[in-house]
């Protein structure tokens, strides 16, 4: 039995032992612990991870000394150990909560507002190309990365991944182009698959993929299932899920920086039913311990988000046109907070889900923060090496980057409680610190123009109050002065789009 | 009795016949006309104009010999008279008239394709304003114009108008400033008016408005009733409503260029109902012999447009973001010609409504054109001189005008029929020939883009059909040959917002 005598708090405690290697480990075998201390006790299941070794991680919340103990199918009597768990590295804040209802915050209390973008299978990409996204992320304002488990077969991604979730032979990939691309709805033939045995290789990768997320202050958004298969991992029967499910939670549960996504666009998947997804969302509350953020995103039709499993709304638009605008009305509805996971990208594509202006996403993203709410980044531009961010990871070619580490800044200077949508003024799209009622006169308003370009404003909020206002040009990324305001506001403004202001009360 | 011997088609043949001025004429006295011909027979109300004259307006539909008879209560005896009709000058098409469910046409069969523009007061500001606008008009590309017969209270509109449509006093306006407006629900003090004693002048003027636009080829779109008012005339009880609407129709019927709009944001007339709408309305079925076209003008809540009075919806958009886009809807629910009389303006006045830009409001123009309707045009541009386009007239200064006279010219050179919303292409806004029903392989197909901005697109309609693609660059307003395209089509574009195609199939 191995493990370490000491670990920090929020990080990954390891045991592992030597077992059986013959049959089938993944299905004959089974190991789980037990770990406790005065603050937790917490029972986990482990994984065989290949060679003949099997492991249990924990993940522990508190300081101090902690004892454990292990039994397995293989072991005559259980183990027993103990370790001491250290404060946390001050840049893990354990893992990110809902806070406040509508927004999040690590479980140390520091704020996390999302800041999310995609690369579905990035970690399935060349060596030399994973790093490039590792590099791109480092200096992003990004804070969360969706991306898949199982490889992705679809337009832009018809090669095959680095690695295989699966022990076996995947079909034939070379002849597939755009112009014979399907969308299996069968097993194609030629693949040769066995379902219950796991290729360990595929998933410590992505465990090493999500600890270097981690150093870097980024969560990751696990997409567990999907439909852009050609290999039938997205038809397997309920045995073999249900032994996926297991597997992939106990890999990665004790991540603090992991979040669940059930799927990607689950109604797309045939072979799935509502009653599937329940399954799966029953499956992780019970063996996730430590009940990270759960969602599952749509394509065409919208999960009940009201269903008490969700943590937060991840939402893919459903309208071209009315996107962002929704977010107030989807905060009501389901009372979590609302992240536009998919709200179109960045990009030059011939899809309409991924060709709209940088400066069309900075606006939905604008409009979704001032209705309280989350917009997440992809970008999709054609290139010659057919690497496309949004799939792939790579480089970052877009405008919408910097424009929303702006936004981001403009975020985190604001209200620590986040912002909710402030209808005290007439027409206008407006928010305020989220108390939880809307006040008559804000101690901050963040006020968002779009696409309309008044040449100025007239408010009138109080006649005491006095606010500073700050004209805020979203694309340029400036922030002027507007003086300071008492009663009738005359705030002349250039006339422009993509404008903003922020009032500020001022404190006397 | 005075009137001409010959009158041309579509043009306004007048009795006049001198009687009592004494009195209040406009309520002691009648007069009526009976016309007639080998093909048409329509008897029709006059009206006193002042100064002892009382007149009867008639517009022929046919050619040839012509008899009247005209009583009133101040004659003894009918009055009879003959006259012919000669062919219509060729610059007259007749009336407007709604032509295959979804579109228009004049009544001799020309096309008529709505592009008309609002300056809801222009005619009653200074005289070289006027002809400042009928100037830009000239110029413009627009075959229509909403404008009002009552003059307007609002902001930007503070001002007296040149004349009154009653005879008597209005309250001072010296200082009324946007400080104090008040939208007013009640009769401010300070006003002496006679609603039973019109002002001939007003109406004399507004006249020789109607017959200037009807030369330019330009329809007078008229609101006989509107909300912004301080004077008292959107409040006047149903007898003084009734004798103002006969008094209208009496007037203005005979002129082939007129359209009714019975409101302007109907609903926001406090102090009228469904019921008056509907008692207009069926003043206007009966009385305007010429079945000119109907419609009204919502402000938050539609009018129901199914109305068999109505003839074309006239719609203000209800939500800022999503606007033009539901044309194909408003197809479907109303089965009439869907006119976006209001669909926001392009300026930069402090209001939602009249702050889009040239970009914004001609990518709406496209939505609505491929979707089979037809959006119309605003402007509200600050100036110093307190001249806005959207409600004075004067000149033109905005960016759409040239880019809607370009979409104009596109629809002249499309098919015939107009336009209907095409869904076999998947997820794209495309239009082809209203037929009334979708062809697997049209003869025209209109796509556009919009915001997006896809680097290619792919199409396959079918594998024997030749078609011509011409690549519009809406904004730019240019037409790029892209070449003859059969089975399937990959179809190269510029990667920018604002793109359209147009297929045609070649002719063998």
């Amino acid at each position: 039995m191995e493990f370490a005598d000491s670990v920090r708090k929020w990080d990954v405690l390891e045991v592992s032992l030597k077992g059986p290697s013959d049959g089938n480990p993944f299905t004959d075998e089974w190991i789980r612990g037990k770990f406790w201390s005065d603050n937790e006790t917490k029972e986990i299941e482990g994984f065989y991870d290949g060679n003949g070794i099997y492991r249990v991680r924990f993940m522990p919340s508190f300081e101090g000394g902690y004892h454990f103990s292990v039994s397995a199918s293989f072991l005559d009597a259980e183990r027993q150990g103990a370790f001491s768990v250290l404060g946390n590295d001050p840049s893990n804040h354990g893992i990110v909560r809902v806070f406040n209802k509508f927004h999040m915050a690590y479980e140390d209390g520091t704020r996390y507002i999302p800041s999310g973008t995609t690369c579905y299978v990035w970690e399935m990409q060349s060596r030399a190309l994973q790093e490039e996204t590792l590099n791109s992320l480092e200096e992003s304002p990004f804070n969360k990365i969706r991306f898949c488990i199982f490889p992705k077969h679809y337009v832009y991604n018809f090669h095959d991944p680095v690695s295989f979730p699966y022990v076996g032979k995947p079909v034939d990939s070379s002849a597939i182009t755009v112009d014979n691309f399907t969308e299996y709805k069968g097993l194609p033939e030629g693949n040769e698959w066995d379902y219950k045995r796991f290729n360990p290789e595929h998933f410590q990768h992505i465990e090493r993929c999500i600890e270097r997320l981690g150093r870097m202050g980024i969560e990751a958004d696990l997409i567990v299932m999907h439909p852009y298969d050609r290999w039938g991992f997205s038809m397997m029967d309920r045995e073999e899920d249900d032994l996926y499910w297991h597997y992939v939670i106990a890999r990665f549960a004790a991540y603090h920086n992991v979040w669940w996504s059930l799927a990607n666009e689950y109604d797309f998947m045939p072979a799935k039913g509502l009653g599937d997804w329940e399954h799966y969302a029953s499956l992780l509350c019970s063996l996730d311990k430590y009940q990270h953020l759960r969602s599952i995103h749509n394509g065409r039709h919208f999960y009940d988000y009201r269903r008490p499993w969700i943590t937060h709304c991840s939402i893919q638009k459903t309208d071209h046109y009315r996107t962002a605008e929704n977010t107030d009305l989807w905060r009501e509805m389901y009372q979590k907070p609302v992240i536009l996971d998919e709200i179109a990208y960045e990009g030059n594509i011939q899809h309409k889900w991924g060709s709209i202006s940088a400066k069309e996403l900075v606006r939905r993203y604008w409009e979704a923060a001032c209705r309280g709410g989350y917009a997440q980044h992809g970008e999709t531009y054609l290139s010659d090496d057919g690497i496309l961010w949004w799939a792939h990871g790579g480089k970052l070619k877009g405008e919408s980057v910097e424009r929303i580490r702006f936004l981001y800044r403009i975020l985190a200077e604001g209200p620590e409680k986040g912002l909710m949508p402030y209808d005290g003024i007439h027409d206008e799209v407006a928010a305020v610190e989220d108390t939880g009622s809307s006040p008559k006169v804000p101690s901050y308003c963040l006020i968002y123009f779009g696409f309309f370009r008044p040449a100025f404003k007239d408010y009138h909020l109080d006649d005491e109050t006095d606010y500073q206002v700050d004209i805020i040009d979203t694309w340029e990324m400036t922030v002027t002065d507007g003086g300071i305001h008492r009663g009738r506001m005359h705030i002349v403004l250039p006339g422009k789009e993509y404008m903003a202001l922020r009032l500020t009360r001022v404190q006397l």
